[in-house]
């Protein structure tokens, strides 16, 4: 035992010197694979170049510039993987954790699964950590996910002095559009690789990409257009969170035409809001989301009587479980949520995907 | 529809109207009964009045301070529930949820059940936020969680100005003191009541005190004498975490025959430390946990041989799951590694204290 002991300390020590960022080389992370962006962008961590389309409200545009559901896809032998970024100076969300917000998520692949690794802490506006060391020295396939809900302007993966480092491929096949709110963008999550589009991806082995727009998702007919134009294999629709009853009836059938006219065959799959655990008690609230998710449904069935093929709908009973205790605050899932909602989801949207001849093998 | 859209819209302004923070009338939170306190202290909001013990770490003391695990018991029939209440200037911490660290926590009782209902959200040192609105006026009773990582040094509670308030009993039974790590504090979990030993005594019935010292549960003697001079029917320690293998090994016994001491007959029990995601990639920090855990084993079984009764050991096998998902940093649980700990433990921990006839019927 003691010798056990003496043997940890010795490794202890030795590893901590040998891992500290200053000892590190480091390579900018737009060299590597980038995953799950909307389309190519000038800043490589933004999610689209949004001087492209025309009329985009203002907070779209911000919200645009996060990095939520992008990652780095590298592969090294290193035994040490750091990170140095930068993001804005902005507040910090009361109901996220900064690392969600701010932070990074490293995954490793560990036989044919995707496993957590380590996090990058952020404690400023550019910040330098070390997001797991004292890892044996095989070359290993890595997944970075970047900051949910900020943009990042830097980004540099920094390994050991001796080590290599290349880009790896993209994980994941085909593409599926996610459209929707804070709950897709990831509010909640409790680290960038546990938004939900993110744990679909490595659940499924499909590309899921994150157009999250926090608070914003309303269905504007200018969003509608640039939703249209993304390169897709098929677009999950989860923005009734963000809307209201009036405007569900205003703007979906609009928004979802305009999709299909630009992409005739493939699945648009919509998703009914899930319930708000502070609407059992506000009944104000509790009747607005009931009334959004039946004029959903209205404008769902209303479309496949016109005749609109592949078209599908999700709806949301207890999609994050019959205790209350699913929510951050009421709104939006915790990790305990969300988990359940991927429970939920990932055969229902696997089922509709597969039909569509969209799978990873 | 058009009727209940504008009915919507009425009521929706009209509620807004009479449920902002000026028109509610405030009453000072320590009127009311306080929930899951080590003792009476001179803050109210204090875990342990920390200069009744003697050579207690500064850390120690500092934590102490925190309102970890502390609720307010109230019944009212208003329809609207506020708070005003100030915390530190302490900066937010990167892995923690602002609520959950400085935050409030809305429950209501709904039939032999308690509900989540709404959160304070933190934005300054001192806050005033509505938690839950445009409830109906029946009378219902609340539990109010106070922030797990902060000192609070006011606490109102906001009601409508018509409405009544009172002190509700103490909804627990029986008291089973908590010691340990911030997993017990409540690192990771995304709202105060979210906190393991809170779930634990809302799925119990049963009082569980947060005891939980973040970084500074390292058993020593001092803490030893402050937790067995602590009135309890049952002792948890879950320490092991911010010890070392060696720490283990030199203090274990001590901590608990200074418990046994004082208290003969009651039971302790004492569990293992979680396993470490990351620590399955960083093989230093992967061997040191579990030589925690191996060496803690020793040690109640080593008192288990000389005779202690009522002595138990929880071991942590998958306790958070075996996806690697269930924590926040790769130490701490999330609430899905909280709920898979709850679901795990709370079986074995009930079959031990309804042995020693600690139930709540």
């Amino acid at each position: 035992m003691r010798y056990l002991l003496i043997l940890i300390t010795i490794i202890t020590s030795f590893s901590a010197s040998a891992q500290r960022t200053g000892e590190l080389k480091f390579i900018p992370a737009d060299r590597f694979t980038l995953v799950g962006k909307c389309e190519p962008t000038h800043n490589p961590y933004n999610r689209i170049d949004t001087n492209k389309y025309k009329g985009l409200p203002p907070r779209v545009v911000q919200l645009l510039s996060h990095s939520a559901g992008i990652a780095i896809s590298f592969k090294t032998n290193s035994n040490v993987i750091a990170a140095k970024w930068c993001v804005s100076a902005g507040k910090a969300l009361p109901n996220m954790v900064p690392t969600a917000q701010k932070g990074l998520d490293l995954y490793i692949k560990n036989g044919q699964k995707w496993q957590f690794a380590g996090i990058g802490k952020v404690t400023g506006i550019c910040n330098e950590e070390i997001l797991i060391g004292r890892m044996d020295n095989t070359e290993k396939e890595f997944l970075l996910y970047l900051p949910l809900y900020d943009q990042v302007d830097k980004l540099e993966i920094g390994i050991a002095k001796n080590a290599d480092i290349a880009a790896n491929n993209n994980p994941f096949v085909k593409r599926v559009l996610i459209y929707g709110s804070s709950i897709v963008q990831g509010t909640g999550a409790s680290r960038p690789g546990m938004a939900y589009p993110a744990r679909l991806s490595r659940a499924t082995g499909i590309n899921f990409i994150n157009l999250g727009l926090s608070g914003s998702a309303k269905m504007e007919p200018e969003v509608a257009d640039m939703v249209a134009a993304i390169d897709a294999d098929a677009y999950i629709l989860d923005c009734v969170p963000n809307t209201n009853p009036e405007l569900i009836t205003e703007r979906t059938a609009n928004f979802i035409s305009t999709i299909r006219k630009r992409n005739p065959d493939i699945p648009i799959i919509v998703m009914q809001s899930l319930i708000r655990e502070n609407g059992y008690w506000d009944k104000v609230l509790g009747t607005q989301v009931r009334q959004q998710n039946i004029n959903i449904q209205k404008e769902i069935l209303s479309l496949l009587q016109k005749g609109m093929k592949n078209l599908y709908l999700i709806t949301s009973e207890n999609m994050i479980g019959d205790d209350h205790e699913g929510t951050i605050d009421g709104t939006h899932p915790n990790d305990l949520g969300y988990d359940r909602m991927i429970q939920y989801i990932t055969p229902l949207i696997s089922d509709i995907l597969n039909k569509h001849n969209i799978k990873n093998h």
